[in-house]
């Protein structure tokens, strides 16, 4: 008998008829012989409205305290999931983080996850029922209920499919699938039937609907993750190892492009070309918690540095200021900012070993009289920073350029 | 330093501002040099509220799931009640029913705590918190999460008391004290200052707003419970062991007169007169969890007896369908019902020990023209079931006639 661990989202279990149609489609699944165990996040915008209700009576919650008041969420779509399936005849459990076993550092609002002590959602399963499992939310040493932040559930889904041993990780959601590009950018992407934990990571990093954090972890324990629609039937995607013969069949091809709107770029001019100089600049902004993404250097004749690099509008004042404060420590003449850049990204396995890649991408770049303003490169991507005005037609082009609409 | 716990029910917790005046009053008694504990309640209907949302996706919720959902409402409300807190500078955390160390047995939906390990609770206090926990909840030895049922966060509230051998336990809610009937029926109900366990279980058996449950928790355990309103600074009422030489004193007077609506009646005509058949009659309706109030038996000459009890006017149709199951079997000859009664309660120490108390209550009813249905007495309290037209009349006539709206 396979084992799967289902992942519902918040526009998943949003309602009372949502709830019955979820618990419906595990009730298929048992049906068909699975076992099945199934993390379920907080109906719709429920997370957002206990945010805000903690905001009534507090300006700066306390994460301890706002952690336990979010873990609720999950325990009322979970209960209402568990107490349809019993309706529908399946008999179910709901499990809350610290009932699953799920223990996480005291990281409030971001814990991590370091271990799952599966025993009792075993238990709960050899006695046939379906185990639904509270997402985002886990339990420290000291007995605290914690949540796990940005892209949680997935998150515990996975965790739970590795610690179990499952057969699969299904993520169902409102996207039916990972597409070659946003289709609502480029109405003839393809939906791909598969792709690897790497590619994947890549997409997800720039624009496609999941959060890298459940990939690494899906790719670390080799959990072979399914995403799907939970209103359909139409066949998803499934993210796993693609095994290299195929990859080698499949390098003449990019797999998709991503994209990602909200750049912002920070350029210290002039700095001394000397050791250290990168960490003197980036490890305040490190501690400040900012995430920067793209960074560039160049070194000029004069033994000088420009250093560029990229983070999300949001957190542009921040950083710019703290790159001010710095400067004259650093030895640098200028900061400037731009906050009129978005990003893409070409991503395929074997990119950077296949010559022509690259040039191909600057080359539809340039006769879309598009602008490049900063390259970077990994293995398995090309991303060009552009002025955010020509994204979607940048996402088209690309995506037309490398073919990705034709089946391969 | 003293210890008290607290006590905040729904209506006292129901928005945010309530919540914020909450926090004021527990500052103000942390400030006054109080260690406090603070239980409270699900913010106002949020406990129906989620029942009904069980009924959405499922007809007969399951109990375990139903208890699971509940207690998300007391976290929700204490979470708050810590945040404003927190905002007004005083350091405070919440604990849920498990992390306070509450277990019970796994009754869902009705569990009796069965102990209290207040490890956690007083390393919080030896910090220097303020402890909110919340009421209602507990966890099973399973480390399943139970409800505690009606008057269940009274109850929370008094075992922490005990648990904590604390001086005082706080019942803040949305009545002032314990008056000595009914102010919307008397209008110069006195508010007593104080009243003893046993007389203070007859009245909140019959109509006071606490349920008996948390006040015998009291008496067994000796915490003082001090009943006050959570909106204004009045005096409330403080229910303790009141001592004999008092008690001695007082006894020429009643201390409060309860009454309660909804009552029916059952009657079971020419019944044998033999050993065993009001086991017979009573054992199947409380297997059905029927909750059976006043039972009169008379015994007439033709070795028949006749048995009349009440039960809340809710549960009539299904016990009166019982008895005429049962009815032939018992031998009885008829069973009829009264679905229009209520009942007046005249309580006070020493009643039955002190001569002319109850013919003075039925002078009194009489004098008023209201007949008398069923009579029953305890060491405490003398009851009378009357139409229910009339107990409003009565209550006051009572109260008027025992000299209970003056000072003694």
């Amino acid at each position: 008998m396979s084992l799967i661990v289902h992942k519902y989202g918040g526009s998943s279990v949003a309602d009372a008829d949502k709830i019955t149609g979820v618990a419906r489609r595990i009730g298929k699944a048992k049906d068909s012989g699975q076992e099945v165990v199934a993390v379920a996040s907080a109906m719709g915008d429920t997370t957002d409205e206990l945010i805000e209700l903690a905001h009534t009576v507090s300006s700066e919650p306390d994460p301890r305290e706002l952690d336990l008041l979010l873990s609720t969420g999950e325990l009322v779509s979970c209960t209402l999931l568990t107490m349809a399936l019993r309706s529908l005849g399946y008999d179910a459990i709901t499990l809350s983080g610290f009932q699953a076993g799920i223990h996480t550092d005291d990281m409030y609002g971001q814990a991590r996850i370091f271990s799952i002590d599966p025993a009792r959602v075993e238990s709960e399963l050899s006695e046939g029922k379906v185990v639904i499992v509270a997402g985002f939310q886990g339990i420290t040493d000291d007995m605290d209920i914690t949540t796990l932040g940005r892209g949680g559930s997935d998150t515990t889904a996975v965790a739970l499919a590795a610690a179990l041993r499952a057969d699969r990780c299904d993520i169902y959601t409102d996207v039916d699938g990972i597409y070659t590009a946003d289709p609502r950018i480029v109405p003839n992407a393809r939906k791909l039937s598969e792709i690897d934990y790497e590619e994947m990571l890549e997409l997800a990093s720039y624009g496609a609907k999941m959060h890298p954090r459940s990939i690494e972890l899906g790719a670390v324990n080799d959990v072979p993750i399914y995403v799907a629609s939970s209103f359909g039937d139409q066949p998803g995607t499934l993210i796993h190892r693609v095994e290299k013969v195929k990859e080698l069949e499949n390098r003449v091809k990019a797999t998709g492009v991503a994209y990602q709107a909200n750049v912002a770029k920070i350029t210290v001019r002039s700095l001394p070309d000397r050791p250290g100089i990168a960490a003197a600049l980036f490890e305040p902004l490190a501690a400040m918690g900012i995430n920067v993404d793209t960074i560039v250097q160049n070194t000029s004749a004069e033994r000088t540095t420009d250093i560029s690099f990229t983070v999300t509008r949001a957190e542009l004042p921040e950083a710019f200021e703290q790159v001010r404060v710095l400067l004259a420590d650093l030895g640098g003449t200028e900061v400037v900012s731009d906050n009129t850049l978005a990003s893409v990204h070409v991503v395929g396995s074997g990119m950077q070993n296949t010559p022509g890649y690259a040039s191909r991408m600057f080359r539809i770049l340039a006769d879309g009289n598009i602008n490049i303003d900063m390259i970077t490169t990994s293995e398995i991507r090309i991303s060009c920073i552009i002025n955010e005005d020509q994204v979607s037609e940048a996402v088209r082009l690309l995506h037309e350029g490398f073919q990705l609409g034709e089946e391969g």
